[in-house]
């Protein structure tokens, strides 16, 4: 850590996710990007550059290849992790579990993605379901966006006592806006071939005590996945109490089809409209005009952005393991506050809720 | 009828789905198609005198108009009318209604689709579920494809004994391919506003016993509509057991991801493939291989073409309202055979199913 | 041959084109389907099957593993190949180059499609450009679907005297529907990096004489490929004299924004109407309201169907290498009426045009 | 104008060109955003007061509706009015003809949008072709997003004594992203029925000596149209003095294909990692590797935002309009410079450019 008490972050992997989380490092008080690594030569890490990033190559090889295609280089990730307190891996999927025993040999802190095995880190993270059990921790998995989801909403539940089973379908966007061009789906749907998809069991790695069961298909849109549930509570209810036990959720945004917000799209263009950075919507966006309660039976949809939702969580697994914050409601509360979480979105809330 | 016994049918309303019931009418051994009635002047109706098909105006005013456009014109929806001994009304959402009224008068039999509300008819239609309450009525309705294929699988299950209750997901094409340029939605999904969507109740309008809610949104492609459902069962069923419940349905066209068909897109070519006319999909392709079954909780996907599953539905409603076939099994058999469902598609399973 | 002068083909490679080649020979009334050959274990090959088509394995490797898979094979393209006068190669890209060689040792006659080079075959064919050129050749490549279109409009405006250069803007289909759940781009458009793009020069291949250039770009959608040009004619000339021009060809198929046929989908949906197998539009699709003479400068653009426009060339190809026709118009108009090109379709044009 | 010199902008419309010019206005360090008026009672005004902006109604009737909703309303837009030395009208097409009454009647000078017809300000406009006749106009109208990605390109090609005539071929996005869940097309291509298109004609009102035709085809995306040209050129010239003559406007962004920018979607999400507020493109991405000299023929394609490009214009009409800034150069380097165009983008060219 910096003399001033700074957290010191290296982000290693400057792809959607890392490109992210640097971003969202640099705004916290508290954190220090001490730079990114990446392999690439192309304008993502020319645009880093101008943004007053550090830029450092994943091998002396690819430094040199970046610095021949005319980027401000640093030096190597070596270097750039001699100097932190913790690196967060965002690197494709499975190369981050060659790069942990680098990590483990050097003593050093690290979190990992949702496309990595829970097995690799030993501990899977969301920060309003597991906080605690994290800190101090060596490392940890940030899961996936749709199983960040899937906790978020059930651990709100099931705080509220509501909660017995819950089963979803999970329509997931085929790939990401900024590479559609290079691969896709068009004018079909693409059922997962396996029932139940991975996410349950996901969900299970951060807590065994869900009974959650998912089926997922893929749709030929790339703004976010959208999810259909339905929950069977312990109990009757009513409509406003189950309101009103995802509300305890920050990261839980309730939103209206009856206020314009009828589709992933609007949804996008608010978020782009109140400046966030890459018009991220870090919350869970859950229609609360749509929820029914039948009973004890319950049904709502919700958005996730693939891209942003675990955007947050990784801010607080770094507080966690680096133990700069013992309680998850404060860790919670300063990364949404830098992040615009909250605060400005409650004040988009027609007053009807 | 005709002195040899064939029932003489007029379809009112040459859309995506009068097309269809036109050119299935004329393939069936004890039908005659006397005409199809249109306001149109465009291409459409010049394909359906190409095929030899008789075609008159929705009024003196629309022949006219139509005859000025080049087209061979027989006369007026009331000349073709007289000639009937049922009418299979196909045109647009709401319009049906207003016909009824002149059907009525001349006490002609008619079909209804199924975006009419069930109490114009009276009566509405899934041939496997309840064809022996439609014999010989006045007027039934078929209903919408979303519910032929709810009611389809459903009462497949209910046959067995399996099913208990049955909590749906429905991904519905946003528009169809025909008319793809006049409107649709891009790069977005967009939400039923109500839960639960009134497919449930419009699946109990044919059988009211049915535990059923279902969840609906639009997704941004054309082909096909894609259900996903969790139901559950009255007792633990193999999954062996629940495969051969939906056997037992001609309609239910088993598919397979691992051989192939592993999107909707896929299934449709199969279709084009084996040259059904449009590419029809009358069945409900439901995968075997993705179905799974956990306890007493069965999971599953289909695939429902929502502009030929009613067509097999509406020439087996001619039939049961003429009373020219009295058991439901016979009709769905000759339908079936005039339209290549079964056999061939039989021939079409690799060997493990 | 056969002894009653019918022309034996073998079709090799059985996906998008293959299969609508097979179909067309089976429609001739000079020639045989001898067989298809195949490397597929799935639903395709079972089809052709059902079909009555003969199957073989490319290799005997493939002719166990499809037997194995419980497809009715008919041995070897080896034994295929033993039995025929003329092999269609639609095997993959760069495939069919190898396969030449195969080809040439037996002395057997075969056409290649137009994935592969010029300098395979040594000759490039459109029917209504070169036909004679070919008669009693050894092997041919039927020209890929742009450019088959390029050649089939520009030779028409040629033999009016009317041609000086053309340049063309091409919007691509981002990949075919039966493969769309593979690949393919998503709310984006993708530029050829390169300025010209090939198809000029491939025009070139077939007539030397063309002043042509082309621009290329992917669009996300999968029904046909949409031409736009600027043609640079000899001389002012009026709209009619144009029209006329192109209305030399029989695979010219004029078509009208005001008769509802406004997009890609509304000709595709027509070419299903009138009951062409796979929806095929064989024809170049010119829309001819659109269609506009500035003194000696000429606009238009045309749909080009990439699944189908080759088929007929293909046919015609046979008949030019076998030798059993030797004039271009006369295998023309035989292949024309076995597909239902021409008598049809000229019934379905507006009287004004 | 205020005592500081700052010009008093009122906004008139607050849909997506209306958001992006109040966004604009409040970046300019010489004018001050006034307030926006607007009819609805949504997110989007909701979204505009927490950002600070004052918000009016269209009318009273509106403005008591938009206070109903929980808006925090500051008057209408009468009031609004009072208060400003010019209104940029950004309402609907049609709309803003009406308004023009109102403000004639007040002495108001006005910008309208290129939805409106020339007649309607008498002058059309784009900065770096005809500042310098719009300064201290009363009126003016930006032109559309397409004719200023016209303009601006063939200006730089006149001012370089490059240009004779130009055709071109233009791919249109085919609905927004905000409300791409109301309408779009779907998989399919819908040709313009007309041609020429209006964007050559329409150009040609900002400068009547440009010889210049287009087509256009509305294409299933929502990011941005793509323009391909065929320019005949007065000489024969090098590609790098083509390349010069577009690099003298700060307007047209150079890009390339090999360094990733391969797609509209990528280039997109280049203006979302530089920060750029809705990830806007002020300029015309052109694509320098691919543009393809032939002799004196050029052949080149570009990208147009045309959600965001005509946001400069504005800027730099308002200060021709109100006679603040008379040198076109000088306030097009302050609005650039206060939207990031330039001086930022420059520094993400590799160094071959």
């Amino acid at each position: 850590m910096t003399g001033s008490g700074m957290v010191r972050v290296a982000v290693n992997g400057y792809g959607v996710i890392g490109k992210r989380v640097a971003d969202a490092v640099f705004r916290q008080l508290d954190m220090v990007l001490a730079g990114v690594a990446d392999v690439g030569t192309d304008w993502r890490l020319r645009v880093a550059t101008t943004r007053g990033f550090r830029v450092f190559g994943a091998t002396a090889g690819h430094a040199d290849a970046m610095a021949s295609a005319g980027l401000k280089i640093s030096g190597t990730l070596d270097a750039l992790l001699d100097e932190v307190d913790i690196v967060v891996d965002c690197t494709p999927k499975r190369v981050a579990a060659r790069n942990v025993d680098e990590y483990r040999r050097r003593g050093l802190k690290f979190i990992l993605q949702g496309g990595e095995s829970h097995a690799v880190a030993g501990h899977s993270f969301v920060a309003e379901a597991n906080y605690a059990s994290a800190v101090g921790r060596d490392a940890t998995r940030v899961v996936s966006c749709n199983t960040t989801s899937i906790v978020r909403t059930l651990t709100a539940l099931k705080r509220s006592g509501l909660l017995r089973r819950a089963r979803g379908t999970l329509l997931r966007r085929a790939t990401d806006p900024w590479e559609s061009h290079l691969g896709g789906i068009m004018n079909t749907l693409v059922p997962e071939p396996e029932i139940p998809s991975h996410q349950g069991p996901d969900a299970q790695s951060v807590d065994p005590e869900l009974d959650v069961v998912t089926m997922a298909v893929k749709v030929p849109e790339t703004l976010a996945h959208l999810h259909y549930w339905v929950v069977e509570m312990t109990r009757t209810a009513s409509k406003d109490e189950v309101i009103e036990a995802f509300a305890a959720s920050s990261r839980i945004l309730p939103v209206r089809t009856d206020a314009g917000l009828s589709a992933l799209n609007a949804i996008k263009e608010m978020m782009a409209d109140i400046g966030r950075p890459h018009d991220n919507l870090y919350e869970v966006a859950l229609w609360t005009d749509m929820l029914k309660v039948e009973g004890s039976e319950l049904f709502y949809a919700y958005m996730v952005d693939n891209q942003a939702i675990v955007i947050p969580e990784t801010i607080d697994a770094i507080r966690a393991l680096c133990g700069t914050e013992a309680v998850a409601a404060a860790s919670i509360a300063r990364t949404d506050d830098a992040l615009g979480i909250g605060a400005v979105t409650a004040r988009l809330q027609p007053s009807g809720r």
